[in-house]
């Protein structure tokens, strides 16, 4: 008789750190598509652009003019999601049990918004940055980090997590090519985050054990869907990715935030972040977009926060078959469950065999 | 001292149906877009397209050929995500306390995937066919649900949910023109159905009452966030939606599935559903683009989650300001929470506004 073939066969597989499930249908990467091409890149940027709003110098939206910053240069988001001050929401009937209270369940959210450039030159990005630049940028990740706890904590801002992150190319809503990320701290605990750390909570209590150490050490044992490692840090394809080419970067061992990080671990970030970073780009010599971005304990965090919470990134890129051809989370994805083409153990195969070192447009 | 202004305040509001929470800056509508166009629409197509593998007559990927149809047709996807028949997974060491039971939890998933042709008609789109042409679509998709129950009843097939949507538009990851929807059938109810089924479970429990019948009751109250009514259904934007101009179509009375639909109901469903997709085509003059779908009751449903099920259908669709600026759902949506630049009043307000009976190619 025939036997399961996981990289042919659909599977269900579940998410530990969201509690949901993800579609795996293999086979389907064979249909044809005539669908939405992605804009090829244009690798021929100056490393100055006179009209960019993000480069050393020039002029910003609201009039501020830029510093001429050689390393990273953070500023608040001109446009910012949440502001500082707003006023409060009024409360009128709260408390009894009226229909509105029940559907309509609201709260203020105050906070702030950062940009934050990686590097002076526009035409840059991660894995085009020299490992000391990256150093620099998770530098001003963790100042930024610290810094947010502190007027949480001093001048009662209203800050409770900073979620920090970065889209990459238009495919991912970039709107422009100067290498930055943004930071938005919120005065909440964004959905996303507080699952994860409920998650690794009920974890705990059923297992006595983290999450996140029981997973790197099974990852670190199967290998099928290890990408990279170094003394710090394992990159992973996760088991549940959603995404087609999804990692995961995670600590082996446990770090609750990057505000504990110390010299050798930003060494290690930044050169695996580096590798990883020039192995996308390998992937289908092209630019290659996504959404990064860090999980990590809440500021100021509780006894029961800073148990739950283990350093992690996750890489969320959109391209499947081609520079131009990427991947849809549409109709039934959004209906009914995820669901992916390439079962995450090719996605790793095909990343751990490409060249982490050397960028393909170095090589042209 | 100044008032909270819902339409300037940041806050965020909690999605009842899936337990979850939506970040809302009505502010950062006014930034400036300088990211990635969507292709504009062309109205031109012709009525049949010879290398459409949708169209009448035309041979498929597989080298079928579809038969001369005249209204809807339905065929199994060529490309189906799941089939019915694949190998059992194999359970070694289930049951035990192992890490990998743990944290690579996993299933198989048979069923079936349906293509379903609107209309013969290479060059319509739901707001430009005839109502009694959408009717026709209504029957099929209640055809189909009724054959799909009846084949699990009777011939022990492998179908417990049947996810039916449609994915109109390149934007939307659509990859033929052609008027088509989708309907996936798996042997396990999809996780977002699965978790609207556990939110109204809690809600009945906790509030001995339907989640829809009081929404449907609050909406129709408060009228701002209404878009259209008719005997049988209201369609608002929802006051937690993530989507610019997201809706929500839901029975008036509790219907769990589209096999209870009389013919006054299909009549009704028809006519909002072409004045919906109407004003979605006037509020930018363009082929709107959109994924939509039904949840409604598992197939053959158990008396809990038939008492849980009330048919309504989600529009998601990702244009935010012109025919070519879409929201991007990525960084911090991905990572936080969704976040939204308008609130759903404001979407409403100008959705209702619209003409919903001429379509504005008419009016050239
Ligand atoms: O089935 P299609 O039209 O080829 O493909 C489209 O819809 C599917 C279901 O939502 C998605 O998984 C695909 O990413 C999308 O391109
Ligand atoms: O803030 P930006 O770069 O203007 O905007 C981008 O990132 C935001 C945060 O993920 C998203 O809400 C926007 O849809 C996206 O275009």
């Amino acid at each position: 008789a025939q036997q399961f073939d996981f990289s042919d066969h659909s599977h269900r597989r579940y998410n530990p750190l969201t509690d949901s499930w993800i579609l795996v249908s293999p086979h389907r990467a064979k249909r044809p598509w005539l669908g939405q091409q992605e804009a090829a890149c244009k690798p021929n940027a100056p490393a100055y652009d006179p009209k960019c709003y993000l480069c050393p110098g020039n002029e910003r939206a609201t009039g501020v003019q830029n510093p001429n910053y050689e390393s990273t240069y953070i500023f608040p988001n001109d446009y910012a999601a949440v502001k500082i001050d707003q006023p409060p929401l009024p409360h009128n009937d709260l408390g009894r049990d009226t229909l509105k209270n029940r559907l309509f369940k609201v709260q203020s959210v105050r906070g702030n918004c950062f940009v934050i450039c990686f590097s002076p030159k526009h035409n840059l990005t991660i894995p085009q940055m020299k490992q000391s630049d990256l150093v620099h940028v998770i530098n001003a990740w963790q100042k930024l980090y610290n810094d947010l706890a502190r007027e949480a904590r001093e001048d009662q801002k209203p800050f409770k997590y900073v979620q920090i992150f970065e889209n990459k190319g238009t495919a991912m809503g970039c709107s422009n090519l100067h290498p930055h990320g943004q930071a938005w701290c919120l005065e909440a605990i964004p959905s996303e985050v507080s699952q994860e750390l409920k998650s690794f909570g009920k974890y705990k209590h059923e297992h006595n054990a983290d999450l996140f150490a029981d997973y790197v050490k099974l990852e670190l044992e199967e290998k099928t869907r290890l990408v990279l490692e170094n003394d710090s840090f394992m990159i992973v394809v996760p088991y549940w990715a959603v995404w087609p080419f999804e990692t995961i970067v995670v600590s082996k061992k446990k770090i609750a935030s990057i505000s504990h990080f110390d010299q050798k671990q930003k060494e290690d970030l930044a050169s695996i972040m580096k590798q990883l970073t020039t192995k996308y780009d390998n992937l289908f010599e092209t630019s290659f977009p996504y959404s990064m971005g860090i999980h990590q304990a809440p500021l100021n965090a509780t006894g029961e926060e800073l148990n739950n919470s283990w350093f992690h990134m996750h890489f969320y890129p959109p391209l499947l078959r081609s520079a131009t051809v990427r991947k849809f989370l549409v109709g039934f994805e959004l209906l009914g469950e995820p669901q992916r083409d390439l079962t995450p153990e090719q996605a790793a195969e095909r990343l751990r065999k490409l060249d982490g070192k050397v960028h393909y447009l170095e090589k042209l």
